[in-house]
């Protein structure tokens, strides 16, 4: 797996560049440019693991929080530069929707066919499902419904506001989880466990070097990428939120998506689940209101209005993982359930 | 009860064939189709029962799936070619309601008379939690937000996509609950009661044959069921859609929902919510997305689009019985909450 | 506290006459109704209970029921005899949003400063989140779907038959919680600290002066306050929904606000719940069906239809409560997510 990272980013970062220098068609920029950034993303992924086992849990944490989702961060801030704002707020839906429903539902089902019944913390399962229904259903569906009839600045006002509450509310949520509730509700036996695997993978030096390096290169790629996606639309003749929703959500992801999958194999499904979880909360909690405070440095501001399709996907996708998940405890249909509404809303997509 | 079947089923056929020879009201021939229907399902159920067990619990099941909605099934198909489209999606809407709050709701309230509290799997109603906002809440309001832009093709392939996704799930779904994960979440001693009951009322050869003559039965009267609804709505001041959603689904329904308020009165709750929950993610699962197929056969296809208040009702109402039944308890309260929902939905669709 | 509101009511009261004869500016009266209002609703929450202690749980519970939201009630009455209708309406979703997430975020917020866990009745939270899910998302969602088609007639034909529904219903819940199932979900030792605690503050007459006084006193300054809505809103450019949901709503409840932030901080939750779901149900299930079946005898009747921006909010605001209180425990974080989700609303309806 990390060999193959190696190999496509020692290929695609040198093509990468040459392609855009010669004029490449952008169908195969296209087609490059997401590998490299599949491939970079491992990398920054890596990185910051390494560097969260040194930096110790708090600051780890933190860490995470912030690059975990570092490649989407940048792909979404160039599309805002180049105004493609609907592009933005499709692939950070896309993002939910695919680690939700995808990334959770390949790790229920690939682990599910390897173990009969897995189990994960309940509590965790129930903190998140509190925190899920305070960003998608509470955070996004009020700008929604109250903003049918309000003027653009109010709309942005209001944008504004949430997005304030809602990574004041996430920094909240790392102070209860890593300081002030740490460990509070883990059994003994879990504690333990976890401290013994915490042997990082490099340096610290390293893995602050690579970490720089990755996230420049995405940049890079992302800049590039961006300016391909009209050309890519017309020619295999998807929508914009087609290749937001489906395509730059699942390149943003894919290293994440590797990394849930092989834990729930492993049947570490607490793991796994604070990975399709804990990303999916970032993004909405995080990513998407910082996407919202820097758009109002460009000249098209993006407010926090979703259209309709793309909130009831999350909508309906929360609740389903909730459902499915709320009992701690996963199997091979509960996955085969989540990766079929992934299709269903796939497929919507598609058509619309 | 079974004698009052037997009798309803001798008199009623025969009227129902002399009436529609000899053009009698349609008022009339109206409520004589409705009893003979209900009298003939009563049988249909009691063959399956019987072939169940005969056939043993994996074919048995099976059977019950298929057979389960049978007369459901024929009555749409007819419809279906009589090309009301509407009253179709309205008699599943209906069908879907009135297990889950009808039924439910007199399970509940009735069994609840007799016994303080009543209780039931905690681990199936939590994984038929799961089916119910799969299928309503994803593979319903899905099509509902995304094809109101869309034109009738695309409507149409999305529709079909979904029908075959919800098809293939609900088998898997059969797949994992009499093969993979049979027992694996009862306990010893439920399995060794369940094991005592297990006798068939009918043999092998009549329950065939019972099963056979009653289905063609039940074909012939919801055909000429069909034409009269047009006339008897005219008399009574109904709209298409009430008489899909409360009359048609009320008929088709009635020996299940007698057979599941009987087993709630033994204070064999697991049998009756088995009955109410899983003939709802039959209908949900099976039998409307085999009619969204059926349809492309007739002159109108039928797409996977409810009006919207059929599918608030739909929603709201898989939420109640979701929140009332997650704990595993039940009481006279939760019947009377889920049948008062009943209510105040029969008075929407009454007014609407 | 309490001596805070005596002298609140001793000088607000002669203040109200006072203002209200020499014609004092607008903005000053409402200030002084609000805060008189305030003291006054301090005496009759604690007349009701000092009652409720002396007559036994169950007329108590019943006393506590009517006498609860005596103050929004009565403030009801005089804004439906003016014509407010929409005001009404925005005062009850302020109420309701204004306990589940302002008051029971506050309790859950304070109390959990103070404990690291609090935990309470999973059973009763249950039961609760199963009467929430009814009213608010069956109750109120159905009418607001099924009428946009409607006449006014039939509209108020559906409103009457709901109200019904809903008053019965609430009597049901009564009954079920005070006589057929007292103390059945409950350990041996709640029932037991229960006990102890009853002691009356005031003895039955005393209370029943009190409560009668503080009634009328509440009406003749409701009266006025109504009044002054009009000028109010122009002044500080406020809408008649922002006055509704937020104002008002902070107005009528204070003294309840107080008391459950009191038992929070006593670690006495299940009070503190009851105080704040409880309180929810009976404006949902009580209040505010009494208000559309009186408002029948005033020239301007008042259906059971809200704006979207107040439906969702409360449909919102009962997901987050029902996940976050679902598991019988709270903590700081809890609370604010819940405060964080108020804030987010009562933007919206200041922008709107």
């Amino acid at each position: 797996m990390n060999r193959l990272f190696m190999i496509l980013a020692c290929i695609g970062l040198p093509l990468s560049i040459i392609g855009s220098i010669f004029h490449w068609s952008a169908v195969i920029m296209f087609g490059i440019y997401c590998l490299t950034i599949i491939a970079l993303a491992g990398f920054i992924g890596r990185a910051t693991e390494s560097l969260a086992i040194v930096l110790g849990p708090r600051i780890g944490g933190l860490l995470n929080a912030t690059f975990g989702n570092a490649v989407e961060l940048i792909i979404s801030i160039f599309s805002l530069k180049a105004g493609l704002v609907s592009i933005v707020l499709a692939s950070l839906t896309g993002s939910v929707l695919g680690n939700l429903l995808l990334v959770g539902g390949l790790s229920f089902f690939i682990g599910g066919l390897k173990y009969k019944r897995q189990s994960f913390s309940k509590h965790e399962a129930q903190h998140n499902a509190g925190l899920l229904i305070f960003s998608v259903v509470v955070a996004f569906v009020i700008p929604e419904v109250f903003t049918t009839t309000m003027n653009d600045q109010d709309t942005m006002f209001l944008s504004v506001g949430i997005s304030i509450i809602l990574i004041l509310l996430y920094l909240a949520a790392l102070l209860f989880k890593f300081v002030t509730h740490r460990g509070v509700y883990q059994s003994n036996n879990k504690q333990k466990e976890n401290h013994e695997e915490e042997v990082p993978e490099w340096s610290k030096l390293k893995a602050i070097i690579i970490l720089a390096l990755s996230t420049i290169a995405v940049a890079y790629v992302s800049e590039h990428l961006v300016s391909t996606f009209n050309e890519v639309g017309e020619t295999f003749g998807w929508s914009e939120l087609f290749i937001g929703v489906i395509i730059v959500a699942i390149v943003g992801n894919a290293a994440e998506h590797a990394s849930a999958v092989m834990m729930a194999y492993k049947n570490k499904m607490d793991v796994a689940v604070e990975i399709v979880v804990g990303s999916t909360l970032q993004v909405a909690m995080f990513v998407l209101p910082i996407l919202v405070l820097l758009s109002l440095l460009f000249t098209t501001s993006m407010p926090l209005v979703f259209t309709w399709p793309e909130l009831i996907s999350m909508v309906t996708a929360v609740l389903l993982m909730i459902m499915l998940s709320n009992d701690g405890d996963s199997n091979w249909f509960d996955g085969l359930a989540l990766l079929a509404a992934y299709i269903i809303m796939g497929l919507g997509f598609y058509f619309i």
